[in-house]
């Protein structure tokens, strides 16, 4: 069998069941609405139990079904289309920047910030936390590290906590002009602490994006972004600026 | 507890124990090393078989191990960074593109897809169906869409199939000025038809990437690449053209 004949791929039956159900919660349920539970949603498609919740699991990952302690499963809006990134290149925390500061702290990055920053295994780096909300809802929690290096004017007695503090840290690295900037995204898992600020269960998948920020010939500043990967899909405005009437956003599945 | 107390958000058990077992990765096991059994595992770090399996789960979900049927628990090679999208804007095909094209077939695509290219809703499109390998190993499948509109002066005649005629389409579209892109990434699972293209199981989690091209004030064409999410960064170069030196790729956690 060649890999060029799609049709002849045998599709598991929990996919195909996936395929049915997804139908259902678009004929016959609304957003919000709570499932039956499993042994009715069972019997009614005729399927052992253990392939519904192959099926159901599956319905998260792609955005469909949300589970939350003690509701059940409910349908999920469609997911938020979270624009990453600027038209034009700009610093974080400068104009028109979605961020909320939260507050900053001096502490030693993990190994793979500090190699990117060339800083020294044991040297602390400012880090800003930020969060960012979107239609009411939290959607994403980062951490942007910033070494002394880069922002060497930073007095440590006007603001040296809080919200504040991390406002002088951007304010500071705006001085620098900024050549460019690149962005990775994967998967991740999501740490207790992002979890919490994301309304999520530790270990939920993350789409991580990490930005590395140039200046001076050398990475000024690096930012490890998780967003939730349930509601969310990461837009990248790439048009050039041309005017374009934006059809549906939702996943082809 | 204020959100802003990180420090005070308790770790549950299994994510201390992935943070020791992610370290222990580092200065014991070499890539592609075959983890001991969970049983061993669990008596060496002390933790209830539960609470190892938890962990392991984590680790696969940020890339650092691989579950491989028939072999066990391996350690994951690095990430692999994938560039999505050209520094230049380009049609699909255009010189320096990374993909292979392997048939086209015509097909009714999924209704997001026609709604996003304002085909009827019984409309057939062609579907050029495409692969994309780095460091020999398949990262990613897409179906890329065309609307007839799109490519009228397009011959059913002298390439009717196979990867010939997925190159007529693309040969096709390219005489259309393309006045822009957009793009956006969320997370899916593995279709059988992706999961057997990339070497996985379905239902994996998958990375989708879903661009659309903009030419004539409407969407001409629409992709919708699958990447692996266990072995893919994505990348996307946005420097501006400037030459920098780029440190280790690692994503930090």
């Amino acid at each position: 069998m060649g890999t060029t004949q799609l049709e002849s791929v045998p599709e598991p039956k929990y996919w195909h069941l996936k395929t049915v159900l997804s139908e259902a919660l678009d004929s016959e349920f609304s957003v919000g609405e709570i499932l039956p539970n499993e042994r009715d949603l069972a019997a009614r498609f005729g399927v052992a139990r253990a392939t519904l919740r192959q099926a159901l699991e599956q319905l998260e990952l792609e955005g469909r079904l949300q589970r939350r302690r003690g509701v059940g499963t409910t349908v999920a809006p469609p997911r938020v289309g979270v624009a990453v990134g600027t038209e034009q290149h700009a610093w974080p925390g400068a104009a028109g920047d979605a961020w909320q500061p939260l507050d900053c702290t001096e502490s030693v990055p993990p190994s793979a910030v500090a190699a990117a920053l060339e800083t020294g295994a044991d040297e602390s780096v400012h880090t800003v936390r930020r969060s960012r909300v979107s239609h009411g809802q939290p959607v994403a929690a980062e951490l942007l590290y910033v070494p002394a290096s880069s922002v060497p004017d930073l007095s440590g007695i006007d603001a040296p906590s809080g919200p504040a503090r991390a406002r002088a840290v951007l304010r500071e690295l705006q001085r620098l002009e900024l050549e460019g900037e690149d962005r990775a995204v994967e998967l991740g898992s999501a740490s207790a602490g992002d979890a919490k600020e994301l309304d999520r269960l530790p270990g939920a998948p993350v789409l991580v994006v990490t930005t590395r920020f140039f200046a001076e010939g050398r990475t000024a500043a690096l930012s490890v972004a998780t967003y939730r990967a349930d509601t969310c899909r990461l837009t990248f405005a790439d048009s050039g600026g041309v005017e374009i009437h934006h059809g549906p956003e939702r996943q082809a599945s």
